[in-house]
């Protein structure tokens, strides 16, 4: 049997903190053996939303939280013992095998690059996350930790996503995009053409570039792009879905026949609103680190938050830091051979 | 009794070229005795699709068609009598007061600056559209028409857009937003920290940042975007919203009983997708131009095509073009004499 995956939960992050965060420990440790959860925080908090033992559930207590707001500048001066930071020292001295955490990512972000160090090769985190699409999921990097990215950063995003794509979904050789638009004339700026190129000559399965739509139709499995722009489109993506639930609630509340209308069509509504469910879409990566690092969305309910621990514990299962690590060092000399 | 809007169509424009545009310039000529309308293009092409005299409509011959894959600057070299080029060219002899083409949006922007030329003091031409929103409309600009703006383009695409809003929906003071992400300490590339700093001491009634779901949640009536990450935002958001589409009309496809129930629901279905219907949106303006420009997506149907000519002769009852240029004389002139 399998040794148990050990995971480090930051149980004060987030919007909801140990409400959200020690349910869904509960809940992920009661369904699957195959897990060992840390809750760490304070052990006060903690230990009355536990309400005693628990299979799978240690507690690890942290005396300080990092604030939704705080700069990451200032929780890495001055919150040497907050929840994050433990949790991801645990990941560090080898207590656990990932960290889960649904605070700040700016701090999260400057303290796992921190406490746990780049991979070699790789210059800055870049954060990934599975979209739904048509056929199945594609994959978006970076999704906002950074800004202005160069084409060799563009590149190890593509190198890093793709390799994350095949450890988690099982797709041997991921169909890689680079976002770009379609005017002709303008097609791109400087950088998305240089990383064109290094792409087109990497060994990447590359299919060249696409463009905003192409997220969601499927015919792609990796989106690569800037940080500035991958956080736009996501957060657009989200402001339309919401926005389409609202206008489609509204029709149905219209009037006494709209409703009996809605009544009739609601299991077939609840189905498709499963579909789309951002919730079971929670748990973004951090690239580029030694050791898993997963984000959980801030305002994410127990349900989605289980699914972030999900997701750590699928990429320790496939080994994700040292697949990722292996793949970029050989990407790059391949690069130095060409 | 006002005089009517002349408008010059590119009839060969689009995907679909005068299959499209010719019966779209039929149905609104007949329905609004406020308009001329110049169909441009191949006279027996448009004359065939016509099919003998229509008032309110004139055909105008041009020998050549803007193909949707041609450069720009082939466009511009050897298609000196394409039907886009000689409607703008309507518009810059004052026979025309707008045109509105559905072809290759570069190749338009590339003649519509070198046949109007740019307004004072405005490097380039921006594009602008309105989305849904669930309160009414935001306006997003640019489009597509630049990339790798600058703080001054970017200070330029809110003054333009601001006046247009006001133009065209009556909103006294359009609420302005800046596109940014949410991650404090990485907030904003360099050019949106300084288009945040004129905007803030500009006279436009400015909000500050906003994220993508901001677009479209009625917080904002204006977006200032780089034309990089505005198309990506635009085409994400198509994206989703297709993908949406897609998952309902399969979620009642399932199975007999879910058949039964988007019988009933039907109607509600209906009015729910005219509310979301991207072809009521059809009609994006370059902004920034000696004269109204109006583009049509390029596979607009009638319906979407007709649309784009309403918001032209809007443009024009409106003064656009003259409002904008005092508009921006105006901001430059105080940020001069801070």
């Amino acid at each position: 049997m399998d040794k148990p995956v050990r995971i480090a939960l930051d149980a004060m992050g987030g919007d909801h903190g140990v409400a959200v965060v020690v349910p869904a420990a509960m809940a992920y440790a009661a369904s699957d053996p195959g897990v060992e959860l840390i809750l760490v925080g304070d052990e006060t908090a903690i230990g009355e939303k536990l309400g005693g033992e628990h299979s799978r559930i240690t507690v690890h207590h942290a005396s300080q939280v990092v604030g939704m707001d705080e700069l990451p500048s200032q929780a890495l001066r001055h919150k040497k013992d907050s929840s994050m930071r433990v949790a991801l020292n645990l990941v560090k001295e080898g207590h656990a095998d990932a960290c889960v955490s649904a605070g700040n990512t700016g701090a999260l972000m400057a303290t796992a690059r921190f406490v746990l160090k780049m991979l070699p090769h790789v210059d800055r985190p870049a954060i990934i996350t599975a979209l739904p699409n048509t056929a199945s999921q594609t994959w978006v990097i970076d999704l906002g930790a950074n800004v202005d990215s160069s084409e060799e950063h563009l590149f190890q995003f593509a190198v890093m996503g793709a390799e994350q794509v095949a450890a988690l979904s099982g797709i041997e050789r991921p169909r890689v995009g680079l976002l770009n638009i379609g005017e002709e004339e303008i097609k791109g700026n400087e950088q998305v053409k240089k990383a064109h190129e290094l792409l087109q000559a990497s060994d990447l399965n590359y299919l060249g570039y696409v463009e905003g739509d192409n997220i969601f139709d499927g015919s792609v499995d990796v989106v690569v792009a800037d940080g500035f722009v991958g956080n736009v489109s996501l957060k657009s993506s989200e402001g339309v879905a919401k926005m389409i639930r609202h206008f489609l609630q509204e029709s149905f509340r219209q009037n006494l026949l709209t409703k009996f209308a809605g009544l009739v069509a609601l299991p077939v509504l609840k189905a498709f609103a499963r579909k789309i469910d951002p919730r079971r879409y929670n748990g973004a990566s951090l690239l580029g680190l030694n050791g898993v690092v997963i984000k959980s969305h801030g305002g994410a309910d127990q349900l989605a938050f289980g699914n972030a621990i999900g997701i750590a514990k699928k990429a320790v299962h496939n080994n994700i830091s040292h697949r990722i690590a292996r793949h970029v060092e050989a990407q790059l000399a391949a690069r130095e051979q060409a």
